[in-house]
């Protein structure tokens, strides 16, 4: 068997640059690591220079050394990562790429090494059975599961629709007849079960047939991607289009693998828009696909994605599957928002979209890409739940909220209804753990979901949720999960104002849970703040646990830590509590829990009130984590046991300026002096007092009635509004209003 | 008594913005916090945008908003950090702006406001007698202590230099005796202790009262300031001069307090320079001042300084201080690799140096700063050890290693003699923890260096430097260690090999320390490596422990590790130990312990050849620490128990890259496959293997003979070189070289 080493830098690269979802292997090394970084070095540093041309130059550079050789076509062997599966993966990339080149440069060189390539795997291909490692599900030829096969397919097919134009009919007849059609064939046919299935795997599928139907004029192949094998429509790419996203965009899984899902949906629906304008592709359900594509980028911040499910942190608008999606796009819309976002991206692809992207970028023509509050309904129809994004304006690095008000998105979904996550200053502020593992890292479980993920990442506690009785929303039970989700309430977006409430009754069997996050806008304080609502409505006796996992370091509280400084021990044993350390204990003062931390350049103060007897407890991940699998990332949570349900009222409030260059600090004590919490029936009234004594309410009800008058007693004072909600401002906004 | 708040935005934002050492109060929110961020944001825009015209710009609207109202000077009362203290030191900030502003515009409103506050200064200052809350020792009558009275004079007296043209007789007369002969008079005769001291301190008290003699025209000021009160040079400017820096440039407490000290050198330098140019002061011992500069610049990487000592680690080039000394530096010699270092403070000040920089920069004169490998000897005669730096090229992202082969530092000294710190990629890899402070924040022990500086910051344990019998250097007794220091080796500086070596025999009784560390380049490594060659010398018996503390996530080890997920205990009891966490130990395999870790997008890998019955410890910063006063800092330390001392010999290797946009990770793992150590009497020979079978093989001999040959058996193989080092590279390389 030949050695993984001998894959050369450029296959490597090509590979590298453009890859999707496979792990590539965590071998090779020598000259292939030291060229390909050098390249990917000088690509980064060249893409930010000028944009496209330096894109199209590096892929040159890359392709044209080898345009001497041919192909290294390998008889199927190695399952993904091994010699076998990375060849063919590279090689179509490599393929890929040089279509693109004869597309842009018109230079006869390159369709003739890809011609030549195609000849040769279709020299061998129909001679190859189902691969010697075929997984038992999927199985492929080429590669050891078909979705490889049906990935190598899209990017073949467009090169060869590139360079048909050179080609002789003998090759022609050729490559169509024992590659083309004969993979065709084989993917969807030979394939049923994923070609029609409603399912990110059958996307892939039907955007590949349905590209080589395009590629090599046969409507057949065509029509059975568009409408499933049957021609029905009951499968088939315009029904993954119905049902893979929500009316918003949103995509059940959630922003990670929404990416991976977009490429073939934005490719192939660019090849029906051009050879089928009359299907109006772009237009279909209000325009989808361009939702799918501002849903994915609004689902990001700081320029990666929400790590909401099995997320790996590091993904965002910058993977290829984004470059693509957004200058097509582009293309379709002139949209010059995302012009920032091609800024913010500041990597091209080789297509004629990424170049006209490129072009008006460097012409000037950015506006600002509208980030802005919103409401991503989720579940096909849009009613099983939503993620909901509150922002405090455009600004991306700004202030944000995500409430994770989702369905549980199957089996990459976590326990963490209604988990929080906030941004500010660029940063995560109060985070979600994302996934346990170490993307193609072979010395972390081969680079695969480490065991953690399951006993950890997943587990409720390791989220900003609420866990009932130390156990995972749904017992940690999928099937449950994917049966229900919240009920969201009224999404409410105004200048000063975006508040969003959801809530369920099935995460556990006795309790009813409810979260209401609010940001808020008022001159008492320097910036907004959130006011974090989440109770739970029990009878029985139940403990509640709220964590907050903080980025930071911590500065201040309200009381005083009590933390064994000798031995720290592990806070439980099961629902992924064995993996958190405690570092701390301690009791909030009167009802008031006030914990400030420092990341980077602010401040952060997390203000509650609590029930009595609540303890704030002090955690850091790595319990029970012998080999150092888990992030030391750090957390407190409040916890209380009641016989009536449980209310944590929180505020969390940016504050302050800490500048160790210019020796000041400003702000770094929390402005909240206290906040309360009155109840009268399903009225709610939140009040909050700040140290130099502004007060302000948030009245919230039940109802919707726009003229339903409210009234609650707040400690002695009557507070009265119409209709489901009011903020009552602070003296010190009215005037500054005034 | 006024409150804290009632200082205006203005005011506090001014001190800020050129506050050099004292502490910004952490109290005054409100209005003056939100302007003072909304201006200190805006500025730093703005500045990005368009440089010094920026920064002009904005003191403009700061010092304008101030000019209706009279200066608010109330009575002396509070120490630092109070209100009268804070008050007067915005006010001398402001006032050397506003000199500034009328010296860059000639606008008169500035000169008449100057004038009117300096009259209302001199006022009331004859009635001032010391300070009700002055320190025992230095007080002062404005501020608490002296050294802020100094501060203050500096800035105005430039201040009046400025705008002394514009007063009339009477207002000058007022000024000059009753407010700055006044001040001038008690800082010098009136504090001869501090004036003639060769200190930081003194420098500041010489340079302001030598500015105000400029400013006045009173020779007799001048000369006090250069030579002492009795002008006999044995005290005064320049002895200070000649005594508190080395040759080199090096300030002995290190780069956080050299930045502190800089800046009365170069701006009292460049009045000296103006006023007496016959004293060719810049080239005062071979240009000490310009030295002083350019060795601060060196000591700092990604824009930081290197933390060594009591050092903030926040602390770098963006500093007033030499934000000040660059542009005067760049003023005097015109190198154009020192607009790079403008470019990367991206900050300018009100002088017209600095606005010549900023002219400079923005018309492209711009050249690469030349960060090069470098001894700063220590000591006035640079005879007190060195700080070596060693860097793999002029890249200032690229791999750095610092060896603190320098003397105690003074008060704010740590104990690790011979600490190493590793930088790559622009990060931090093997780290010093620096000062255990938060700059400026009250609710962490008032902003002052927290009691864990004491009693784990400055001792052994906390840095990477070897700790013999779990005991800190000189036993962590300050004047010991001031009078010890270690004996520095060849410094070597050659294409491919950087090396230097010291040793000490005073830190510990009975055991000499010796630490050798080499930067290599070699085919057989895709990156320059570093070899770290730790030795004691002991007879009796002792035990051993070398940490490393390294940023980033563990990744791989050669060994099992053997934590213990249930509980997480103290590694000691004394002397820092009690802070680490021991969250794991292992045994290393066939005398070879290999740890690697991920930091960012790279790997980094430690290989050691240890002696039999060595553990590795992997260790937490955080133990006896309930207030979470400390970062949790990672590191693993060798620790070995032996009668006849210990060598620990390590390879320290950047390598691979881990890209999770693009999918791809190469070279995770280390290249190394063994390192081996053969002594013979004074000569040493290290022997690397990679694991494609290249040997690189590193010789050392302590003779510094030319000519003297040396051979040691390596293992049956003869190893033989001239002279008293020799790099024997890999095969590889041979062959790349050819």
């Amino acid at each position: 068997m030949r050695s993984i080493k001998n894959i050369t830098a450029g296959l490597l690269l090509g590979a590298a640059l453009t890859a999707c979802q496979n792990t590539a292997p965590d071998a090779a090394k020598d000259a292939a690591s030291k060229a390909a970084a050098s390249q990917a070095k000088q690509s980064k540093a060249s893409t930010k220079a000028s944009g496209f041309d330096k894109t199209l130059a590096n892929a040159k550079t890359r392709v044209d050394a080898r345009l001497g050789s041919s192909l290294d076509i390998p008889t199927p062997l190695n399952p993904g990562g091994g010699y076998t599966h990375e060849t063919h993966k590279a090689n179509g990339f490599l393929l890929y790429d040089i279509g693109q080149l004869y597309k842009l440069t018109g230079d006869k060189k390159y369709a003739e090494f890809a011609a030549q390539a195609m000849m040769d795997y279709a020299d061998v291909y129909p001679s190859w059975g189902l691969h010697p490692a075929a997984k038992e599900q999927s199985p492929g030829r080429m590669f050891w599961q078909n979705l490889n096969e049906s990935m190598w397919l899209l990017n073949v097919a467009q090169s060869y629709d590139a360079i048909k134009d050179t080609l002789t009919d003998e090759q022609r007849e050729k490559i169509e007849t024992d590659l083309l059609r004969n993979m065709a064939d084989f993917l969807s046919v030979g394939a049923p079960e994923t070609f029609n299935k409603v399912h990110n795997h059958g996307t892939w599928a039907t955007a590949a047939v349905g590209l080589t139907g395009y590629a090599i004029g046969d409507d057949e192949y065509v029509e059975q991607a568009l409408l499933g094998l049957d021609k029905s429509g009951e499968a088939g790419f315009l029904k993954q289009m119905d049902v893979l996203f929500s009316p918003d965009g949103y995509y059940n899984e959630g922003p990670y693998y929404h990416r991976f899902a977009l490429k073939p949906f934005v490719i192939f629906g660019q090849a029906v828009q051009k050879n089928n304008p009359e299907r109006n592709i772009w237009e279909k359900r209000d325009g989808i696909l361009k939702k799918a594509t501002y849903s994915l980028v609004h689902q990001a911040y700081g320029g990666l994605f929400f790590p909401i499910n099995d997320s790996i942190k590091e993904k965002g608008i910058r993977t290829d599957e984004l470059l693509n999606a957004v200058a097509i796009v582009y293309d379709l819309t002139g949209d010059t928002g995302l012009l920032s976002i091609a800024e913010e991206q500041d990597t091209f692809v080789l297509t004629p979209e990424s170049r006209k992207l490129a072009a008006d970028l460097a012409a000037g023509k950015a506006t600002p890409f509208e980030y802005a509050s919103m409401r991503l309904g989720d579940g096909q129809n849009g009613d099983q739940g939503a993620l909901d994004i509150l922002k405090a304006s455009n600004d991306p690095n700004g202030l944000a909220v995500v409430v994770k008000n989702t369905s549980q998105g199957l089996g990459h979904g976590h326990f963490d209804k209604m988990g929080l996550l906030v941004y500010d200053a660029g940063h995560e502020i109060l985070l979600d753990y994302g996934a346990a593992r170490f993307l193609n890292i072979e010395a972390k479980y081969g680079g695969h979901y480490l065991p953690e993920n399951n006993t950890y990442a997943k587990q409720t506690v390791a989220h900003n949720a609420l866990v009932v009785d130390e156990t995972s929303h749904f017992n940690g039970d999928v099937d449950v999960g994917n049966a229900n989700w919240p009920t969201v309430g009224e999404f409410v977006n105004e200048d000063g104002l975006k508040m969003t409430s959801a809530e369920i009754d099935t995460a556990y069997d006795d309790v009813r849970l409810g979260r209401t996050v609010a940001m808020i806008e008022d001159a008492a304080f320097d910036s907004p703040i959130i006011i974090d609502l989440m109770e739970a409505h029990a009878d029985g006796s139940h403990s509640y646990d709220l964590p907050f996992f903080y980025k930071g370091h911590l500065i201040e509280t309200n009381f005083e830590l009590q933390a064994n400084p000798r031995v720290r021990r592990p806070l439980g044993r099961t629902n992924g509590y064995q993996y958190l350390w405690k570092t701390a204990e301690a009791e909030p003062v009167d009802g008031m829990s006030q914990i400030t931390w420092l990341l980077d350049k602010k401040f952060y103060s997390v203000t509650s009130a609590v029930p009595p007897d609540t303890q704030v407890v002090f955690t850091e991940v790595g319990a029970t984590d012998p080999n150092f699998n888990l992030l030391p990332e750090t957390g407190f949570m409040l916890r209380a046991q009641t016989d009536d349900g449980v209310s944590f009222l929180s505020v969390i409030e940016p504050h302050g300026d800490y500048n160790p260059t210019l020796e000041y600090t400003i702000g770094s004590h929390s402005a909240v002096k206290s906040v309360r919490h009155f109840e009268n029936g399903g009225d709610e009234y939140i009040h909050i007092e700040t140290k130099d004594g502004q007060r302000i309410g948030l009245g919230i009800s039940g109802e919707v009635d726009k003229d339903m008058a409210h009234t609650i007693d707040a400690d002695g004072t009557e507070v009265t509004w119409t209709g489901p909600y009011k903020l009552f401002h602070s003296e010190k906004h009215k005037q500054a209003e005034n």
